[in-house]
């Protein structure tokens, strides 16, 4: 089992990391972060120990995830390729997204922290604090957009049943949030939700935030997926060829390819990362410094953005509606080491559904841009080891597939 | 890996069997069922060889599944027990129940068959009959319960997402269908589903039906989940002394424990099925022959029943809403080397719902009656294994938890 973290910053020399963190202030995330997931992001060591305690958990909710060989899917597309999916969508809470918010609810729970407030919106990644929060001994509090809490009843319920507070935002329980409403919005957003969480755990003696992406912390905690898949390749005696996931803010996609691109190098022939065309951060964003906060809030980091007041639309898979994406992944994207592909929606979610319907398992409509990577791959090589990432599963988006069934 | 089941009719002694099936005439199936599927129903051989192919299968969605223990759940307890739990919720489908399915579909369509028409009610048999069908070249029909139909959208759009063709029932499509509703009837009820697909396959050819429950078939074919139970209790050095899982038809639980009875027999302390105090067939209904069908169809079997015209009341465990349970569960039963235990719904929704905050895991309403009586079982044991079966996951009826958060 693997028992350490590869700390991502370390991937990057001295002078590209104070190119792109220039204007980065990360002290000033003490106040709403544990100190010691702080401290990870400033590390400079190559590893990170993962304490005994978060290997129980890790294990508990379902680590390691398998890494499956999907035949039927290889035969649907009469290839060669061998295609391997690490299957995230196995953990109990049913997405990746539990593998960086442990670690940050255990870092605050021994540092005294009492209670997580945190900010959702399509509801996974408030799923997981959630259940981190639980397993961690403290009271959690979600801030969820209005227009998800209305339409995403299930989501909310789950965290519910992990014990959360469900809270619509904007809400009456800050000044922001009341101001909100006072000026007609109805619908919210991730940023106008995050601005209701710093106020209300500026005021909260003990309270914790739980990120979700975008911070290298949350990257370096999920390279626990990739490592994983790099211990069952080698187990396996597989050499990976192409290597496949989307990104949103590329928080799952930088813990799944960065160590597979730091252990095997050169080797690999293709690492792609695929997004949304109607939301095309790496293959149409500019490489600028830019806000994190889509409110314009925070550092200016040197990534690629669409501009932190892109307005996206509306798109099923809501995990990848972010304007920019992490800063060391677009470093590397940037630098050609990772490309970027960008699919239409409708084929996206038309490869999962073929996907459901070969390999049994319904993906989360994220993890759609990825399936269709795969068979666009495979009409263009043969005899390559495929591996790529499911990122979850999408048994609770099951009415984001009904238009397309 | 297990690569034979344990047919479930091998237990009993040749007269106790024909006591028991008296006047069954299960011939007069083969026009709805595969002939090897009913082969096997018949079988005096004690093991059946599972095919190759079905066991390429098993793995892909999900089989073997994980028996965890619940260190969390014990430390809540203050408890020495150790609890041991079957994880039939990790499997692609989220239930046990593409254990039997896939092995009925596999034999059909060996012998030529071309689709599935099958019945389903809250839709997790619908879900895993889908499933089955498009894993072995089949088209699938599924008749639902109106009443699901319309309120459980989300299990409904799993079966299309797989592939199948979902209908309300009572439906247009047949003439029993026309009938109930020029009767007025709205919400249908899975014995007016089963007589509309008895009527579809007898006028269809190459058609042909799954059972979720039941039939003893439906149990050899689950006896993989008892039989993996025991391998891993072996590997990992551990001897049972409690055995509990929840009974419905008894499907589930009598492929999960007739094989460990028949493994460990008088080493077992206590081997009990759980039921809803409201549906209480094991614990107060009568041993007497009675239609398996809930209209009066089908052959009388000896078996403990509320009686084939008992009205069930509605429940958040839907599975629980059968009248009687399966014939060689009662046997076992009826001689005391099985108790039942009845509980109360609210009670063991709650149970399910410490479960969930404990274990990180949402169990399906089903299993919510095993949790509770785990912890009822804690208070009175001390230093005992407890080896439980979770029959599926619940992300799908996280609205019947709603009410009880």
């Amino acid at each position: 089992m693997i028992s350490k973290w590869l700390n991502v910053r370390s991937l990057l020399s001295t002078e590209q990391l104070s190119n792109i963190y220039k204007y980065e202030q990360i002290d000033n995330y003490r106040d709403f972060h544990p100190n010691e997931v702080i401290n990870h992001a400033l590390s400079k060591e190559r590893w990170i120990d993962i304490p005994q305690q978060l290997l129980e958990n890790y294990q508990m909710i379902g680590r390691q995830t398998p890494l499956k060989r999907a035949f039927r899917l290889e035969k649907a597309f009469g290839t060669n390729n061998k295609i391997y999916i690490k299957r995230e969508d196995t953990l109990s809470n049913g997405s990746f997204k539990i593998t960086s918010a442990l670690p940050q609810a255990y870092y605050g729970s021994i540092e005294g922290k009492s209670s997580v407030i945190t900010e959702t919106g399509a509801g996974q990644t408030g799923v997981a604090a959630a259940l981190a929060a639980k397993l961690t001994g403290m009271d959690c509090k979600v801030y969820m957009v209005r227009n998800s809490y209305d339409l995403k009843k299930l989501r909310r319920l789950m965290m519910e049943m992990y014990g959360a507070k469900v809270i619509a935002s904007p809400s009456e329980y800050t000044n922001i949030g009341r101001d909100l409403i006072e000026k007609g919005e109805k619908y919210g957003s991730i940023a106008l939700a995050t601005s209701e969480v710093m106020e209300e755990i500026s005021q909260t003696n003990g309270s914790m935030n739980i990120a979700g992406s975008l911070f290298d912390f949350v990257l370096t905690y999920n390279t626990l997926i990739g490592l994983e898949v790099i211990e069952q390749l080698i187990n396996n005696n597989i050499e990976p060829d192409i290597v496949i996931g989307c990104v949103g803010g590329g928080s799952s996609f930088g813990g799944f390819a960065l160590p597979l691109l730091d252990y095997y190098g050169d080797r690999l022939e293709r690492v792609v990362c695929t997004e949304s065309s109607a939301i095309p951060t790496l293959t149409e964003g500019s490489y600028i410094y830019d806000y994190a906060d889509g409110n314009g809030g925070g550092n200016k980091l040197l990534m690629y953005s669409l501009g932190c007041d892109f307005k996206a639309p509306g798109l099923h898979a809501s995990g990848l509606r972010y304007h920019a994406a992490s800063p060391i992944l677009s470093h590397f994207v940037h630098e050609g080491t990772i490309e970027a592909q960008a699919y239409d929606e409708t084929e996206a979610m038309k490869s999962a559904i073929e996907f459901a319907r070969e390999e049994g398992v319904v993906a989360s409509p994220e993890s759609s841009y990825t399936l269709h990577a795969i068979k666009e791959m495979c009409k263009e090589y043969d005899n390559k080891n495929i591996v790529a990432l499911l990122t979850g599963n999408g048994q609770l988006d099951l009415e984001s597939y009904g238009g397309f069934l």
